[in-house]
């Protein structure tokens, strides 16, 4: 440790035990408790982003603690979980600053206010290499009520939630894609990929609605694929049915082949599920309650796999199968 | 990702999805769920190791992953809690390779039969630095019986498990120090360095005895200080009365000066409690019964600090509060 610089129990007393609530014990135990209410399961995820991989070491830190956060509320709210509580580890370069490391619990303060979560404990150690950032989120859910990735049945409306494709050509507009764009569609772009918006109220509201549900991380077709495998079934997706976000429609009249491209595109952390036709009204009602736009853009069949179609039926095909970080 | 590499899909299939109990959904699902019996508190803790800084990196693989694991089962040791899951999440170098991999696997294989725990999810990410290792440990305590550091109340006997120092000893025989020192106490004193015990059963048996306790991996004297602070008390430790083992005995013959150096160091892995004089007998016993050393090693007292004194009650002095990685 360089001398003047904070050690790890210095900068755990200032930046991260303001963050932890009652139970965390202000972080002076060896682990945290965790109450668990009667009829409820918990339910646990966690992921890790590194600078250079996951997001750009140029980024706002606020905007990489609170994408770090809301990539995991999103895992929550895809198995109709309600977020209560987090964990965070840090492995961060000896050079990396005390301002950076301020602005990063700062996004962290005012996402857990927005959401409603606190920390709990967890780890802050010195690496040489680039900062690993890993979070395991804590949330609830009654129990039988939790939605898997498994239940999609035949017959099966695909919904999802929001607009797709935003945060894949945000990441292209900071690669310097598609100069052409009109800066209030970049900007759009740019703030979806750097925040996403996790669906913590529409998840646990499809309990007992939705057969199956996952979140759009590694691409929506791809994302779709992991429901049709753990199903053992097939889904069909209209490509004119895609949501698309105005900047997304705008790059798309642009360059015309994008659309398809967008389905393959990650990191929109919307809430893709199957739900029987007869919940279409209950779905509906859903989204306008919630000012969510929750669109129908396919069906669950018999059969293997995901194909995107164009409006006569036929199949679009698809650069990536998924999404592949830079 | 270059080509003929496995991807992060491929990864946690092959080598990370066999150590998935039932309650981690096969890793299939966006979250895993867990039951928590009536009457009983969750408990969780996250700790994370860095290659070149909490590990070397020609450590064997399979002893860097069970290492990793059971300092998170220490600390859920240190509250008194049973340990039941875990969520991993690894951020390895692209070169490192499936062999290194495979043995990371293998050992926590080995230790999720021998601790009764199971991974429930995490995730696999890419790093162009050292790996880090982020690993959440998850227990389970009978409400209101959980152990606190903050628990001490003056008149307390401080009592240590185990011998301490050798993991100390063992990363000092690994740098080239100790020369003279035999052979088996050279290996005895890095096997402690590399794969800690933790006391999975003695925690949870120390619940209704101990009024506080922690877990040794600071060094004895910086944890004891964590117990006397939250507890805002002091405490008295007799060097003549720290545990060590024969190979700490033989290291501290060879260079007089050590044994208070021992109290110092770090990474041992052996849980440190208080309790009132008249649990003595039944703390006896229990260590019996478990067949585990448990050496009364000072008192608790009024006032603040943590002093080491000689069998005079003079106070020794010791080089370093904490210990520091290397």
């Amino acid at each position: 440790m360089a001398e003047g610089e904070e050690d790890e129990f210095e900068r755990i007393g200032r930046y991260f035990a303001p963050l932890a609530g009652a139970g965390g014990l202000g972080l002076l135990d060896d682990a945290a408790l965790v109450e668990c209410g009667p009829g409820q399961r918990l339910v646990m995820t966690a992921d890790a982003m590194v600078a250079g991989v996951h997001y750009l070491p140029e980024d706002p830190p606020d905007l990489v603690a609170r994408k770090l956060l809301r990539v995991n509320l999103s895992d929550l709210a895809a198995m109709g979980a309600r977020p209560l509580h987090y964990l965070l580890t840090t492995a961060l370069p000896a050079g990396l600053g005390s301002a950076w490391i301020a602005d990063f619990a700062r996004g962290l303060g005012e996402d857990q206010q927005q959401f409603g979560v606190a920390l709990l404990g967890g780890d802050s150690v010195a690496t040489t290499g680039p900062a690993v950032l890993s979070l395991t989120a804590i949330g609830e859910v009654a129990a039988g009520m939790e939605i898997r990735r498994s239940g999609a049945r035949p017959g099966d409306i695909v919904w999802v939630s929001g607009t797709i494709g935003d945060a894949y050509l945000g990441l292209g507009v900071l690669r310097g894609s598609y100069p052409k764009l009109a800066a209030e569609h970049r900007g759009a772009l740019i703030a979806r990929y750097r925040l996403p918006e996790p669906r913590v109220t529409l998840g646990p509201a499809l309990c007992g609605i939705a057969h199956a549900m996952i979140d759009v991380s590694d691409g929506l077709l791809a994302d779709l694929g992991h429901i049709c495998e753990t199903s053992g079934l097939a889904a069909i997706v209209e490509l004119g049915s895609l949501p698309l976000s105005a900047a997304a429609r705008a790059a798309a009249a642009l360059e015309p082949g994008i659309a398809a491209r967008l389905a393959g595109g990650g990191d929109d952390y919307e809430l893709l599920f199957t739900a029987p036709a007869a919940a279409n009204s209950a779905i509906g009602a859903l989204g306008s309650r919630l000012g969510v736009a929750i669109s129908a853009i396919g069906r669950i069949e018999a059969g293997a796999g995901v194909r995107l179609v164009d409006g006569d039926g036929h199949e679009v095909a698809v650069e990536a199968a998924g999404y592949r970080h830079f």
